[in-house]
Order: C-alpha cells, then structure tokens, then sequence
C-alpha cells in the first residue's frame, strides 16, 4: 500500500494559507484574485510533478496523470479551491490537495494505472459570492442556467460573466460548448472533503463515508413587512410589529422541527440573516419591516416538503394574528444525491483494509459532488474529520486525519482506475 | 372665547414642511441645518408679531409676549422642533405651532396678560440622532450631564459639543452658566403635542389631557454571542444558535408582557432593531452573534423593575438552553414623570368650557415635558389626535383637531398668566 505524499500537502496547504490570510481567516474568493491564486499554486505544482494540465472554457483546472488506455473514460478526484469570506483553509483545499499527493506518490513510485486520473480544481463552490450555487461543477458538466451568468457578486457588484472574463474564462462557450466532463467521458468522481460537521470528531471515526448529500429548500430573501410605530405610545393589540413576528416564525417552527426529528426525519432549519432596515428602524419604534432567509436542509425530498408546508402554514397563521405581510420571495431548490452505492461499498473496503475505523453517514452541506451524482456520473466523498466547524477562521483539521482520508483515496483511485 | 390664528398655523406647518421635506418624510435633524431652519422660521414669525426673542446657551428659542408685571415668573408654551429621520411634520412643531397661534391672536385683540407668556421652541428632543435623551430640556434646565457634550451624532459622526458650536452654541455656558428656566421664574409650563398613537382617534375624543409620562428602561446596543456553523452540517442539537436564542428572548417577553397587562400593569415592550453581523453571517451559516435592542416603557417605576428582572431571568434561562452569551449592554433608565393635577384640573375645565370631548390618559412616548415636571416645574399635557403614528413619513394631525387643542391652550394659558 503506497503512502500519499503528506510532505507535499503540507506545502500546498502552506502556500494557500499565504496566500488566502486576510488578517482574520482566509479568503479565496470566487472569479477573484483569491481562486486565481489558489489555481496557480495548484497547477505550478501540478506540472512540476509532470501532469498534464488544462483548463475548460469555466476556469476548471484538470491535471491528468496519463493512463495506460488513454481511451477510457477517466477517474476524477478533487473538489474546489475557493473560500466563503474570512473562512479557513481546508474547506475544498483538502480535496484537491489529497488528489495531488496521492498522484505525486504514484509518480515517485512509477505506478501508472490504467484510466487517466485528474486531480479537478472546481470554480465557484462557494455560493456566498453569487446567489448561484455549484457554478464550476455545473458549468464542467454543461449545466449553468444562462442567466446565471448575469448574477452579480455581493462585494464588486460586477456580473458572473464579468468575473469570468477577467480571469480569461468563455462564458459563451460555457453555456453552447460540449461539456467538460460528462458520463461518456469520466468513469467515476471521488470527492474528499472536510466534513463541516462535528460529528466525526465527537464520534471519534477516522473518516466518514458519506451516503447521500441533503438537498436543500431556500427562501434567501423573505421578509415581513408590518407597521412602523412608536414604541411607547402603541399598545401591544395595535402592533403589527415585524420582529414579533419573526420571532414567532422562528420559535414556532423550532418546534416543528424537534417534532419532525421525533418522527423520524432528518433535516436542518436554520435563520442564519435577520435585519431591520438599517435607515427607518430604530429603538423607540415598532420595527415595520425585518428581511430574512430560511434554509432547509435535508436528504429527503419529502422531509424538505414537509417543512416547506410547515413554513407556509406559520406564515399564514402568524400573517392573520399579528396583521403582517409576510413576502417568502423566490423559493430555491437544490436535489438531494444519492452517492453511488458500488463505490461506497468498494470505500468500505478500503477503511476496513486500512483499518480506519470508518462512519456511514449523510452530508447536510452540499458539494460539487451532488451535481457529479445527478449528472449520472458515479460519485463517491470521503469526509475527514474537523472540528470548529467550516466557514470561519478556526477550522481545524489534523494532518493524521488527512493522511487517512488521502489514504483511502489512494486506493479506491487505484483499484477503479486500473478495471 | 378668543380664537387661535389658525392661518398662521398653516402658513408655519407649510413652511416647516418646506424646509424639511427630504423626498420621502420630513427630517428637520437635531443641531444641524433642518433643525436650525426651523428654528428660523418660527423666530421670523415671532419678532414679525412683535414678540421678544432670545436664545440660550443651547439654543433653545424664547419668542416672549411681555406680561403687565415683568418680575413675575413666566408661562411657558411650547415643544420642540426636531424631528427623526424621515418623520412627520407635526410631533413637536405642532405645540410651538399652537403658542404662536394663541400670541398672535391675543396680540391681534390687544390682549396683555399679566405675567410673561413665552413661547419655547426646545432644541433636540428626538434621541435618534445622539444618544442623548432630552438634550434641550436638559440643556435649559441646566442638566445636561458633562459627557453628553461628547455624545456622538449616528450620521456625522461629529460630536454634540461640535454641532452646538457649528450652530453658535456655547457649550460650556450650558454645563456652567445660569439655567435659563428653573422653578423661580418659570410658573408652568404646557407642551402641546401629537399623540403619537392611535387611542384618540379610535375613542373619538376630541383632545387628550395627559396624566404622566412614562418613564423608559433601556438596553440600547445588547448583543447575542452563540457560534456561526455550516447550516446543513451542524445538527439542532450541536448548536449554539443566536437568532433562534434572540426568537426565543422575544417570545418569552411578549408573553411575560400579556400577562403583566392581565395582572393590571400598563408597560410597552419594543425590540425595534434587530441585526446579524453583516460580514460574518451568510444564509448557509448558523448565526453566531446578534445586536439588537430592547425598549421599556411604562408610568410606573415599579412595572419597569419587573420587565427588567423578567428580561434578565429569560437571558439567564436561555444562555443556559442554548449555551449562547448574552451582553445586554449599558441600562439607560428615564424617569416617569406625573402631570401637575391642579394643571390637569384646570385643562379638564377648560376642555368642558369648549365643549370638547377629552380623555384623561398616560403618554407612552417621552417628552420634554418630563424634565420640567421632574425639575419641579408645574407641567401638563395635551394630546391632539392623530392618525397613522409617528415618527413616519404618514403622520397625520386634522386642523381641525389642532384647533381645538390650541383653544384649549389658548384658554389655560390666559387663566395661568393672569394669576
């Protein structure tokens, strides 16, 4: 059993942590100079290490190591490389960087397998950027909706097609050109990935396997408008008061949720913005408009309606008793994945041959690895261990966990690459 | 009976809302350029009457109809002419509106009372701007605490100190010098003002004779700090939610507040403003830190305490359920203050004599009024009706019903000033 080259992670995390530190955590932002740094790194090592490199018409960064057969459809492994805003570095890193000393390992000992295997460095995970989500993954697989491209970023207020283009990207041929990966010419995905979660940490596993990735239903710009008033000089029965009424949303669905767990189903709810208007509200006055979002979670699709109509039944309740008008906005669906049950089986394997005590479990985030799956390709994740969560300054993964996940990558790589 | 000039009344509120109109509302800010129009327009008005006009170290304006006996205490008549941000032409420029009505038309009918009869235009009483409450009242009645010069305004960013001085203020003069009113030369003092909340206009009562003022207990900047997580891959139990922990300090307290008003307690509740952090916060994050305030208000000292200790048992209650920590912040408290009964005595008489339909209640809102009752000062209170609130773009006071509470006014006024 080959052991991934850890050295050269270290390096590659090293480096992207420089790069990425912006005082507090590490920013990598997507379509931005923070990507493009973290892409360069990748590909300079990449080539020096002797992989073919290219780019598809998104900016995805694929770095093949040749097959035998170079015919076959290959074997991906990798995830993406850029960063919520003040977030850590091993969120998507990790992924590409395991690919990277798995394939330098390879090299140094002289293995080369039968299919091509590339390590992919996916664009735009990150949907914080752009109100679009799995942008990379989709435009990779020919699935960006056209006006995706129009979305606009949050900081530059500049259009995704902009984004694009200024780090040399087509959009065009993003949306009209044949797809960069697809079921015809990729065998399989495997993506490892920080698991954001506690889980692994307080169950004490040494990775995770992941079975299926939740969907997610979305409301990312609801609000309640009510009636501005004096806060001394109108009694409670006058109030049409939108922090109440929010405030009731929030705890009555609470409940729904811990009820709905009860029963069996798995999901998550979570208010993660609420604001009042920053120029009209104020202390001294019943708050007349809150905007918030609602995010929902869950592997199965039933849960997430379920909720849905929970929300939806709240909403009209807490409308009639507080004489509010609730506007919910656009409702965003993402599907849940299935991940491909072979090489889930052929993950457990490998944990079992390495003796890593190992964890079947679901992924609430969501990964490029949904779109993989739902695009039909074969699709597997490891999750390593983290603790402190994702998406801020103190994630927290150990090297020794790594080093087992990028283990267990090793083989399954090797043992798909080579039927 | 003698007839309050309610064309000077139109002309002043049209020229006010001239001067202040900002595209939306009316913003006439506290020391700055819409508040010293204001003030402008009402001392033109006042010397063009033949009125005496001076100001004090604050800035407050004294427009004096001279009294046969000069050395006699003086009446006092007025408010203030500030206003919020995108707020209404009438709360506090209505009661200086109304004594430059009753002047003009005693003046017009050779009226000379026996004491002095002073219309005060009061600086500042809106806190919106500094977080100072009651700037000019204090200011006059020489109580403005020294570090308020230092308060600072939310949109400038310039300090009290430095707006006083722009508008020809003299700062240390207000800290140091003589008050310009105290109980020995002041024999009372009546605010007219909008009622700010809808009791009058629903009860149909013609004008509204103030019993007290409520005092306020505030929390002004308190702040929730629980723990930002990945939304789909922190489960409920794992959380340290602190929206859902503000949701559930918001339900409790309404709650708490029902019952309080069951039990016979007269009090508001208001959490006007609540916000996530702007940066760190994201639709797919639990939310780890949110700002918001708290507002209590009531007559009574008593009802106060007890929201308070409510409010500290549900933080103390849910920082253990969710493990988040609250901070409420700094506890500013403002006095309730009691209407002088012989003033209100003589209010109701007058009211009768016009055969005007009035209503004896508490007012929910602050007002100048407070400070001078609390310094000793004999104050009362009348409300006029209006629709639609205040503090907005919508507020709106009939003439109509101006009329009636400048007669009102206009009749106490002579009865007090020829004692």
């Amino acid at each position: 059993m080959i052991e991934p080259d850890v050295e050269l992670a270290r390096t590659l995390f090293k480096e992207l942590y420089a790069i990425g530190y912006d005082g507090i955590g590490v920013t990598r932002d997507t379509y931005g100079p923070g990507e493009q740094r973290a892409h360069d790194i990748i590909r300079r090592h990449g080539t020096g290490l002797g992989l073919e490199s290219r780019i598809d018409a998104a900016l995805n960064l694929y770095l093949t190591l040749p097959g035998q057969e170079r015919g076959l459809p290959a074997v991906l492994a990798g995830s993406h490389l850029d960063s919520v805003p003040r977030g850590g570095n091993y969120d998507g890193a990790a992924g590409v960087i395991a690919g990277m000393s798995v394939l330098a390992s390879w090299i140094r000992c002289g293995r080369q397998p039968k299919r091509d295997v590339t390590v992919i460095c996916i664009r735009a995970e990150e949907s914080v950027w752009f109100p679009v989500s799995y942008i990379g993954s989709k435009s990779a697989l020919g699935l960006l909706p056209p006006d995706a491209l129009e979305a606009v970023r949050f900081d530059t207020g500049k259009t995704l097609r902009g984004h694009m283009e200024d780090q040399g990207g087509l959009p065009e041929k993003v949306l009209n050109g044949t797809p960069a990966v697809s079921g015809d010419t990729v065998r399989a995905f495997i993506e490892l990935h920080i698991e954001q979660g506690p889980v692994l940490i307080e169950s004490r596993h040494a990775i995770g396997i992941v079975t299926g990735i939740c969907g997610s239903l979305r409301y990312r710009s609801a609000a309640i408008n009510g009636q501005y008033a004096h806060s001394g000089a109108t009694p409670r029965t006058h109030r049409h008061d939108a922090v109440v009424a929010f405030a009731e949303l929030v705890h009555g669905l609470q409940d729904k949720w811990r009820m709905m767990e009860a029963e069996g189903h798995e999901l998550t709810l979570t208010f993660g913005q609420v604001n009042t208007d920053a120029k009209q509200s104020d202390f001294s006055k019943v708050a007349g408009y809150v905007l918030f979002c609602i995010d929902i979670r869950s592997r199965d699709g039933d849960t997430l309606e379920l909720m849905d109509y929970y929300v939806r039944y709240a909403v009209a309740d807490i409308s009639a008793r507080y004489a509010v008008n609730f506007s919910l906005g656009e409702k965003i669906r993402s599907q849940p994945a299935i991940m491909d049950p072979a090489l889930r089986h052929r993950l457990t394997a490998c944990a079992k041959n390495r003796g890593l005590k190992f964890h079947a479990m679901p992924s609430g985030a969501g990964h490029d690895a949904a779109m993989f799956a739902n695009a039909g390709i074969p699709t597997a994740m490891i999750f390593i261990p983290n603790a402190n969560g994702s998406h801020n300054p103190d994630e927290m993964m150990e090297m020794d966990d790594f080093s087992n996940g990028a283990r267990v990558l090793s083989d399954i790589l090797w043992e798909i690459s080579n039927q």
